[in-house]
């Protein structure tokens, strides 16, 4: 892959379309899968469908899984080849994903190893998946109680960014995007985040435009490092705390989102970069503040030796070091800073503790 | 990858040995985790391991499976994957396959989706992973029944080539690398097979020399077609007729080695090349006769309509249509020929019908 490409696969709306319809049309697939959940399938899928009358029928076929990040399992992934082999997809076929980032890392990965690879086309239906996982090449499911412990990093042929699936989704699931899109600011573009933090994270307010500077943030910076070597990094900031957070909520019942996950981890971060980084105190402080507005900290207590387990089993820990990404300033990130998992639990504690 | 890259990642002897010391000094793995099975355990890894003084005991770590083409099964790559948490694998670890094919396709699939993929280095020890698997950057396992069903292109960083390790091995299993190393020259290059032909399959008549001339042949075809889009499906010479066939006698609970599946493969391809190719019928009989003294056909009836549900469920079929490659003549190979099963069925009878 090389620098054009990663952001040249991602269209939005009619061009989305037109493009989707041109493959179709050039590569000829002797089947067409669409991977959904029963949410999609049902808000989504028939207005897709409707939209490209290109798509023979007996052609398609549609893969319908529970919604939920559950699915991510190498259960259901065995589940879904067998599907594949069922439905007698062979390397001339496609795989459409249509849904969230659950439908996009299960099936990207299934494809990817299907045969050794057959192609796939991602039609992200979330925030979260449009405005993050829609650029990157992360594909992968949980394994042994570990986050995308088993994936890849590889392309779908395009991205189809249809905004107008945005109006389906639940007040939580826009804040989940939201918090990543807020991140792609804080990290890389001062004026990004200053431009969110303003509006309302609500279908209404989220246009083409503004999706896709966010696409652009997070092109820019895994062009220049496909596999997360060094830079890439960056696209950490808030996830060491937030995916450890994520998991320990989750172990406990009282699972949050990964947007939520992530900005309640940014806000300890932030609090971590105005002592191992260049941040301003003043600065951390008034972000913080707008984060917490619209991602409170629960009201649960958190084991520590549980949440210190879960972070060290962290993919960008080298051996037993905790790697931190950090802010210098606002819009600018730095990254493998080496913390304490003492520090870090004890800045934890300014958000949880009594 | 590059042209040059996969041939330059493979050595032989001290080159080999010299090599993956350098890797090591270089890349300063926190832990090196060696694959083996309890053969290999046995008879392989304490020469291995004598003659790289520069692993450090407290990095390494040795995984050991057992033998056998059934350890291909995702019930084993979960166990693998267990283990590599177990032992805290991180993206700094390396993970040294050394085995046969067996091996180095679960050991590099595994390697490649953990943590979205970590290095890898293959040293075969069998001929059939020397001579063929050790090139083309294949890993996978097997699913529902089918051979390689799941799986990727991946390659080792390294190959390392140590022919020492083959005067452990049965006859059979010499036999069986022969086969593909027979196809080689079959292919691609008429002298090779002459070479090959006139000599015994047995570790004293095996050097560097005829290996890399094998190899050679294979990473030549692979390196202009990485993903079997064309060319490289000359490879597949034999394995159209020869996968169903191990897999058939599989499922009779007489199984045979893959180079024989492969062999008795090519004998009923090289009929069909008299009729579907330009292949003279006299050099088919002549080669026949070769392979059939070395590789005869097994005395059990075939299941016919089995038999064909095997060959159609073949990664290298297009939709519906069986295609296969073919001799024009004794060095040259022809792709993508469609025969109808009908007449595959009929040349099969050739030499099992009674």
């Amino acid at each position: 892959m090389n620098k054009e490409l990663a952001q040249a696969r991602v269209f939005f709306e009619s061009e989305a379309l037109e493009n989707f319809s041109r493959i179709l049309r050039s590569k000829d697939y002797g089947k067409v899968a669409v991977l959904c959940d029963s949410n999609t399938q049902e808000f989504c899928l028939p207005a897709f469908l409707a939209a490209l009358p290109e798509l023979p029928s007996d052609k398609l076929e549609v893969l319908e899984i529970e919604p939920g990040e559950e699915q991510k399992s190498i259960e259901v992934l065995a589940q879904l080849w067998d599907a594949f082999g069922a439905l007698n997809l062979d390397r001339n076929s496609l795989l459409v994903n249509l849904g969230g980032g659950v439908i996009s890392d299960l099936g990207g990965f299934a494809a990817a190893c299907y045969m050794r690879g057959i192609d796939f086309v991602n039609f992200p239906t979330s925030l979260l998946a449009m405005a993050d996982a829609s650029v990157g090449a992360k594909t992968g499911i949980n394994f042994a109680g570990f986050k995308n412990r088993i994936g890849l990093f590889v392309e779908p042929i395009m991205v189809g960014i249809l905004p107008a699936f945005l109006k389906s989704l639940a007040a939580e699931e826009m804040l989940s995007g939201w918090a990543e899109m807020l991140k792609h600011g804080l990290i890389a573009d001062e004026e990004h985040y200053q431009d969110l933090i303003r509006r309302k994270p609500m279908a209404d307010f989220i246009d083409a435009e503004l999706l896709d500077r966010s696409v652009a943030i997070k092109a820019s910076v895994v062009n220049r490092d496909q596999k997360e070597a060094g830079l890439r990094k960056v696209l950490n900031f808030g996830h060491t705390v937030g995916h450890a957070l994520e998991a320990y909520y989750a172990t406990q019942q009282n699972p949050i989102s990964h947007g939520h996950a992530v900005a309640l981890g940014m806000q300890v971060e932030l609090s971590l970069s105005t002592v191992f980084a260049a941040l301003k105190p003043q600065e951390a402080e008034t972000i913080t503040k707008e984060l917490g507005g619209l991602y409170p900290f629960p009201d649960w207590d958190i084991e520590k030796e549980a949440f210190l387990k879960l972070m060290r089993g962290d993919k960008k820990n080298q051996g037993q070091q905790l790697r931190f990404t950090l802010l210098a300033a606002c819009g600018r990130a730095v990254y493998d800073i080496a913390i304490p998992e003492s520090d870090v639990w004890e800045h934890l504690q300014k958000f949880t503790g009594v």
